[in-house]
C-alpha cells in the first residue's frame, strides 16, 4: 500500500474516532469559529473576504463576516480569516495549526453537500488526524528548511475531510491525496505579514480542490508521497514513516494546544504560571521579585523588557507577567496599547520580574517563582504540550470566547456548535454564527 | 533592491519589447488556443471544466470549449486544457511550457477587465519573459531535484501578467510577486498522469490569485525570492543571478520552441530532418537504410522498435520516421493507431531504419542519413533548440492548427489572433474562437 492509499483508508473508515479525539474537534470547532469572528475585519480578512465576494455571492459557503460563495473561495477567505489574528489552535506534533486549515476546508464543502452536522464533525476529526500524522512525517526538518506545515500538511488534511463529505470511493480520495502533493506549499519566510494565515487558507482551498478533481475523475500519482522525487523528498521530509504508526486506532489530535492570551506563543506558559500563583492569593503588591525561567530559544522572540507599544507589549515577558498578576484580561486584544505600558502600577511591577534561560527546559514550558516580601515563596511551572483536560479547557475556551466576541455571540456559538452531533441538526446554526456581523 | 522589486518593475515598464518578443508572443498565443482547443475534450480538460461550470457560470472569463466563469477557476481549467495534449511550446531556458500557464491567467483577468488586444499582448510578452528569467534563475538543480518549472517558474510570469493587466502599482505588484513565492508549486513526479496539465493550471490560478488579493492590499515578505529560506533555497533553486542580467533590454523568450508533431518530443528533431530530406525530393522506395543519430538519453524514452498501438507509436523513432518518409501528417493526433502501425509499407520502411547513439549530441539534436539504392547519401541536422525564423514558424503552426482544428477554424482563429493589435479591438474575438465547440 502507498502512503497515499492508506491515509485515503483511514479518511474514509466509518469505525467511531476516540472519544478524546471527537471531544477535542468539537472543543477546536468551537475556538477555530471564535478565533475567526474575532479576526474577520483584520486587513488580510477584508482581502480574503473582498476576492472571495468578486468571485459572485451567489454560492452556498458562508464566508466568516458574512456572504456566501463557492466552497474553494469560501476555504481560501475562511483560512486566512480563522488565523489572522493568529489565536487558533496549534499542534505541536503537527508542527502547526490545524484547525484552520481543515475546517475551513470541511465547512465549505459540507454546506453545499447538505451534510449533517454529524458527519461533518466526523470529517474534521479524520483531516485533522491526518493533518497531525503527516506533518509528524515531515518533520522538524520540513519545517527547519523552510516550510510551514500549515500550508504543507494541512492541504493533506484539508483534502481527507473534503473528500470523505464528497463521498469519494477509496481510489479517488487516493488521487486527491496524490494531487495534492503537486499542490500544497508554503512558506515560513512569509511569518510576519499577511501571507502567514494566507498560508491557512491557500491550503484550505487545495483541499477542496484536489477533492473536486477526484470526484470530477482525474486521476494522479498514488506514489507522490514517497516517490523518489515525491512531496517528502523534494520537501525535506524526514521521512519517518512510523508517524502512521497505529493511525485509526491511536489519537494524536487531542493533544493539541489552545492559545488563551492574545499574545506570542512564547509567552503562554509563563502567564498559565502566573495564573495559577495568582489563583493562590498572590497580590501584587506582596511580590518582592518574580524569576521567569523559559528557554533561551524564545529570548530573540518575546523578550522586550520595557515594552512602550501594544505590539512590543504582545513580546515581553516582563509587561505580560505584571498585566496577569494585576488580573488584566491578556486574553483581550485591545489591552495591548500604550496605555497599558504606561500604566504605573504595571511598570512598577514589571520591573520587578527577572527572566532567565534554561536551555534544558522545553520550549512549551516555563517555570515562574515569585519571592513575596513576607519571605515567601510560591513557584508554578506549565508545559503548554502537556494533554489538556477537556472540561477545563472548555471552560477556558468559554472565557476567551467571552472575552473575544461578548457573552451573548459566545454563548450562541457554543450551543450552535455542541448541539451539532445531534440527530438531524445540519450546519445552518453554525453557519448563522459565522456570517453574523459584530 | 530585491528580485521580487527588480522584477515587478520589469513587468509594469511601459518600454517596448523587442520585435521578435513580440511576433513570438502573438505566434505562441495562436499555438496555445489551437493546442487549448484541440485538446478541450481529454478526460483531464472535461473534469477542469466541470469544476470550472460548477463554481457559477456568471462569470467574465472564458472557458475553452465553452462556459463563462470567474477569473480563478478560468485560468485553472484553460492551463489544464491547454497543457492536455502536451501539444503547446517549450522553452528550453524556462525548462518548461510557458504558454499555458501565462496566457491562460492573463486572459481570464483581462477579459474581465475589458482590456485592449494590444494591452493583453504587452502584458503576455511580459509574464512569458519574466517566467523564463524565473524559471532560468532555478535553473537545472530545481528540475532534477523533482521541481517542474512550469508550475513554479510559471507561476511567477503568470503573476506578473495578471498583475500588469489589473494596474498594479509597483509596489503591489512587489507584493503579488512576494505572495506567489508561498503559493507556487508543481512536481515531476506527477508526469504520466492528470496532474501534469493540471501543474499547468494551478500555475495559472496562482497568478491571478496572487496579483487580485494584492490589489485588495495584501502585503508580503518582498524579500522571499534570494530570503535565506526563500522560494530559491526551500526549492533547490541554482541562485544564477545573472538569469537576470539585461532583463528589459534582451529578450530570452524568442528561443521558444514549438511542437509540430503530436508524439514524444525525443522524435521532433528527427522529423525535422526527414521533412528536409523528403522535401529534396526522396521517395520511401528509393531508401536502402536511414540512420537516425540522437543523444542516447532518448533510448529509454522514445525508441520503442516494433510498435504495436498508437500509443507505442508516438514513443518510436523508428515509426514515425517511417510515417513522415511516407507523408504522413505527424502534427495529426489521429494518426497514431494500430492500423498505422500494421500498415506494410510503413512497417517495410521502418525495419531499414537504424538509431544510434551519440551522447555528444545535445538533446534537443538529431541528425539524419538516408542511403539511397542508387548509392547516393542524403543528410540533415536538425536543433530544436535553434532560434526559428517567424515568419517560417507562422506557416507551419498554421499547418498544425488546420491539421487539428480544420482549415476554417484554424483561418478565424489566425484572424482573430493576427487582429489583436490593431486599435480598438478587444478580446470578445479570441474568446469566441476558445468557446467554439467541435
Amino acid at each position: 500500500m502507498t502512503i497515499a492509499a492508506d491515509l485515503a483508508r483511514f479518511a474514509l473508515s466509518q469505525a467511531p474516532a476516540s472519544e478524546a479525539a471527537s471531544r477535542f474537534t468539537e472543543l477546536s470547532l468551537f475556538d477555530w469559529a471564535t478565533a475567526g469572528l474575532a479576526g474577520r475585519d483584520e486587513p488580510v480578512s477584508r482581502a480574503a473576504r473582498a476576492m472571495a465576494l468578486g468571485e459572485g455571492a451567489t454560492g452556498g459557503s458562508t464566508v466568516i463576516g458574512g456572504g456566501k460563495v463557492h466552497p474553494r473561495a469560501a476555504a481560501l477567505a475562511n483560512g486566512a480569516i480563522s488565523h489572522a489574528l493568529d489565536y487558533d489552535d496549534t499542534h505541536f506534533l503537527h508542527i502547526g495549526h490545524p484547525s484552520v486549515v481543515v475546517m475551513s476546508a470541511a465547512l465549505a464543502i459540507a454546506e453545499v453537500e447538505g451534510s449533517r452536522g454529524a458527519d461533518f464533525l466526523a470529517a474534521l476529526t479524520r483531516g485533522l488526524e491526518l493533518a497531525c500524522r503527516v506533518g509528524d512525517w515531515l518533520g522538524r526538518s520540513h519545517y527547519e528548511a523552510g516550510f510551514h506545515q500549515t500550508g504543507t500538511a494541512g492541504a493533506f488534511g484539508a483534502t481527507a475531510a473534503a473528500g470523505r463529505i464528497l463521498g469519494l470511493d477509496e481510489a479517488a480520495m487516493t488521487s486527491a491525496l496524490g494531487l495534492a502533493t503537486t499542490r500544497a506549499a508554503g512558506l515560513k519566510s512569509q511569518f510576519g505579514t499577511m501571507a502567514k494565515p494566507l498560508n491557512a487558507g491557500f491550503a484550505a482551498e487545495v483541499g477542496v480542490t484536489c477533492a473536486l478533481l477526484a470526484r470530477y475523475g482525474v486521476v494522479s500519482n498514488p506514489e507522490a508521497f514517497e516517490d523518489a522525487q515525491g512531496f517528502g523528498a523534494t520537501h525535506a521530509g524526514s521521512d519517518r514513516r512510523q508517524a502512521f504508526d497505529g493511525i485509526g486506532r491511536d489519537w494524536v489530535f487531542p493533544e493539541v494546544s489552545y492559545k488563551y492570551h492574545a499574545c506570542c506563543h512564547g509567552l503562554h506558559a509563563m502567564l498559565e504560571c502566573l495564573a495559577e500563583i495568582k489563583a493562590g492569593g498572590v497580590a501584587p503588591e506582596a511580590v518582592e521579585r518574580i524569576i521567569i525561567t523559559t528557554n533561551p530559544r524564545w529570548f530573540a522572540v518575546c523578550n522586550k523588557p520595557e515594552p512602550t507599544t501594544g505590539l512590543e507589549a504582545k513580546f515581553s515577558y516582563r509587561m505580560t507577567a505584571a498585566m496577569a498578576l494585576h488580573g488584566v484580561d491578556t486574553a483581550d486584544l485591545g489591552v495591548y496599547d500604550e496605555a497599558t505600558c504606561r500604566r504605573a502600577d504595571l511598570v512598577a511591577l514589571r520591573d520587578k520580574v527577572v527572566v532567565e534561560g534554561d536551555a534544558a527546559l522545553a520550549d512549551t514550558a516555563s517555570q515562574v517563582v515569585a519571592d513575596l516580601k513576607d519571605g515567601t515563596r510560591r513557584s508554578a511551572s506549565h508545559d503548554l504540550a502537556a494533554t489538556p483536560d477537556p472540561a477545563r479547557t472548555a471552560l477556558r475556551l468559554k472565557a476567551k470566547s467571552a472575552t473575544l466576541l461578548g457573552v451573548a455571540q459566545s454563548e450562541a456559538l457554543w450551543q450552535a456548535v455542541s448541539t451539532l452531533n445531534q440527530d438531524a441538526v445540519g450546519l445552518a446554526g453554525l453557519a448563522e454564527q459565522l456570517e453574523a456581523s459584530r
